[in-house]
């Protein structure tokens, strides 16, 4: 990118679609992006910048003239500019809310009044609605009439006279209808959620039932706002790359992985490594403890690695079943009881099945006793190490914390330390050192 | 549910909406959920049936009378009509496509001839196109008149006299145009999938850009079919399950938990957790090769389980990052060497900073040769997962494979034993063993 063929550049770049100058963008480091950005015509630049994701809108207005941001800013629809909103300073959030007119801003401000997380932010407050007396031809013209200030506008919730919802009616059978034809006889139940409900939730409701929009209401269930699938879908993608990170240990970068600095990619995973390995320093105690017995059975060290493999595996994999379980609401917290008999027949099952063969090899290539020690000890290491990990994600989830925090890793050290207690103890005793 | 206790069980599910019905069906066991099924109102159980996803879908089929699945197949959509043969056997599939009438038999076959995982087989044959020179008018008595029996009309691809699409139009924009504007005015270009792309691509494509429908065109760029975002959503939530569940050594439950037979649970782990435990007792064979060194020097034993720990972590935390980046398309198959180079730079910041803790750690409570052991093998190892973790996916997307199938576990039991002979090695460099 010499300053000669900037030019050149930008011929190219503004005969390029929106969508493919996004997957370019998506690609360039920070720099570079903001560069680029700038050759870039106005209204190209407008609608590659409402498809970028909220974090690196945030790192292109760093990058930007201020009254460039201005007028970016007012494009945006409400929702979207809470979202870029939620990725700024304080300082430059309130200077671009300045930048708006009086109704963008009290727009825009009711929605930055609902909690963080909470769907208020990322519902949309302009909508049409209906009343049950409308007919379809009123309706439809109230449609017509609002159809450039209006986000969505397939979805038609129908509000009574103190405006709480009581159904919903689509475009499509507003269009299907008779012109006489009552509001009240077309409108179906429509699904609704309350404004500080968690954003996580109500997307995955939405998307889970397909449902193209649902009708968000306050405590005393009159609507203020619609929330629609292409914004559910936004809000899942962004949760899964979450919960994707966390299981593996890395909190998320939220940038795609190209255009995230190396330095930020060994900052979203050193903290967690570091607990970890303070963690794990439990494993280099335990092994203090029991170093006499090591020294007095000297093959026994030959299985620690593959006892806390096939332990820290077994825990891996429950914890992933029921984070994912928890994630999409297949199993409740208080189906913990349930979760624990489920994890132990499993794990009892799998101990048997691995205990087994262990034992065949051991007493093949090594002798009875050792042959007992690890069958015994990976009938026992599975079956904790199964209840270990579907128990902590279903507590975490109790108590309000991410599941997906007792990551993989967390729970593959803490079996590793229990799982090497239980072989030395099992081994003691059989083996009566 | 007692049989004296159905009559009353019939007359409170028939009372709950089709979304709570859902919730209580996901968390029913098998046998129960036919039994619960069977006393729904026929309307009702339609709307149940068409909510729960193809697996419990075919669950039912099996459950159900054959006249009674044949009704409940005739109301399904072609596309997911395709979505729940995918699940049966072949004699219930050709069974229930015997029983369709012809229009809807043909048209689900021709979904069918195209190959599994395709987007052909997810996409909607049923849509309305417009002609650049039709008006605004007439565009919207297309719609009217199709209104019954297509499936979505909110999106309207444009096709010229060739069938290919040349634009879309929005119904929102056929409703606030003039009645006499041309449709060539008011198009606008639309993304556009070959029907034989994979689906989670072209989902995913969809779901990113927010776009509400795209037109699916066969190689000649002529119009086959349309596919919407809801169904996109449906397709994503499955694949990110596939995922998160092998990145975690586990198949696919495809069922929510709570529904899923224990015995399916040890199933879907069992062969995973085998195959692990096969490649961990490389980890043995290592060990009993150093078993010299291990005997001269025991304190060595002790740091076994933290340093083949904190390289498992780190090379989870490389694949977790770079698998996600993988399903998300930011980076290819082709970026191998950016994954790389930036993996080992990564790697060695993280092994520099642990390595340093180490040998400060192991030179305080052992002594100073024991303390720079730990700190060059923390240095490799964290070095060495880092590369392994971050490449080995992007292998596995090149030769097409599923890059979560060289999951988290798969990558610790590989670096335990590279790890083990990283530091055996360094061990005898050191202390001249």
């Amino acid at each position: 990118l010499h300053k000669e063929h900037l030019t050149t550049v930008a011929r190219q770049i503004n005969l390029l679609k929106p969508a493919q100058l996004l997957k370019i963008f998506e690609r360039l480091s920070h720099q570079r992006r903001a560069i680029v950005y700038r050759l870039l015509d106005k209204d190209l630049a407008l609608r590659v910048f409402e498809g970028l994701s909220p974090v690196l809108q945030s790192d292109l207005v760093h990058a930007l003239q201020e009254h460039d941001t201005t007028d970016l800013f007012n494009e945006l629809a409400p929702d979207d500019r809470v979202w870029l909103l939620d990725e700024l300073p304080a300082t430059v959030a309130s200077r671009l809310l300045r930048g708006l007119d009086d109704d963008e801003r009290e727009e825009t401000s009711t929605l930055l009044g609902y909690p963080a997380d909470s769907i208020g932010r990322r519902m949309s407050p302009q909508f049409v609605t209906l009343r049950p007396w409308h007919t379809a031809a009123e309706g439809l013209d109230r449609v017509q009439r609002r159809l450039d200030t209006v986000e969505s506008v397939y979805y038609l919730p129908v509000i009574d006279s103190g405006r709480r919802v009581v159904g919903a009616v689509s475009l499509r059978q507003l269009l299907g209808a008779d012109d006489a034809q009552l509001v009240e006889t077309l409108m179906e139940p429509t699904m609704t959620a309350e404004v500080s409900e968690d954003e996580e939730v109500v997307a995955r409701r939405t998307a889970r039932r397909g449902q193209f929009a649902v009708s968000i209401v306050d405590h005393e269930e009159r609507l203020v706002g619609v929330f629609t699938l292409d914004d559910a879908v936004r809000i899942l993608e962004f949760e899964e790359s979450e919960d994707v990170s966390r299981q593996g240990g890395v909190e998320p970068l939220r940038r795609p992985y190209l255009s995230t600095p190396v330095s930020r990619l060994v900052r979203s995973r050193f903290t967690w490594l570091l607990v970890l390995a303070i963690g794990a320093t439990l494993t280099v105690q335990v092994m203090a403890v029991f170093e006499e017995t090591l020294e007095a059975v000297s093959v026994l060290a030959l299985f620690v690695p593959l006892l806390i493999g096939i332990g820290g595996n077994t825990g891996n994999q429950a914890a992933t079943t029921v984070t994912r379980a928890l994630a999409l609401d297949d199993i409740q917290p208080r189906d913990i009881l349930r979760v624990f008999t489920r994890e132990l027949r499993t794990g009892f099952m799998l101990g048997v099945a691995l205990g087994a063969l262990g034992f065949l090899i051991a007493w093949a290539f090594f002798a009875l006793n050792v042959g007992v020690v690890i069958g015994l000890t990976l009938l026992a290491i599975c079956t904790v190490a199964a209840c270990v990990g579907g128990v902590m994600p279903t507590i975490a989830s109790a108590i309000r914390v991410d599941p997906a925090v007792f990551s993989n890793p967390f729970i593959s050290t803490f079996v590793d330390a229990t799982g090497l207690i239980i072989y030395f103890v099992i081994a003691r005793a059989i083996l009566q050192i």
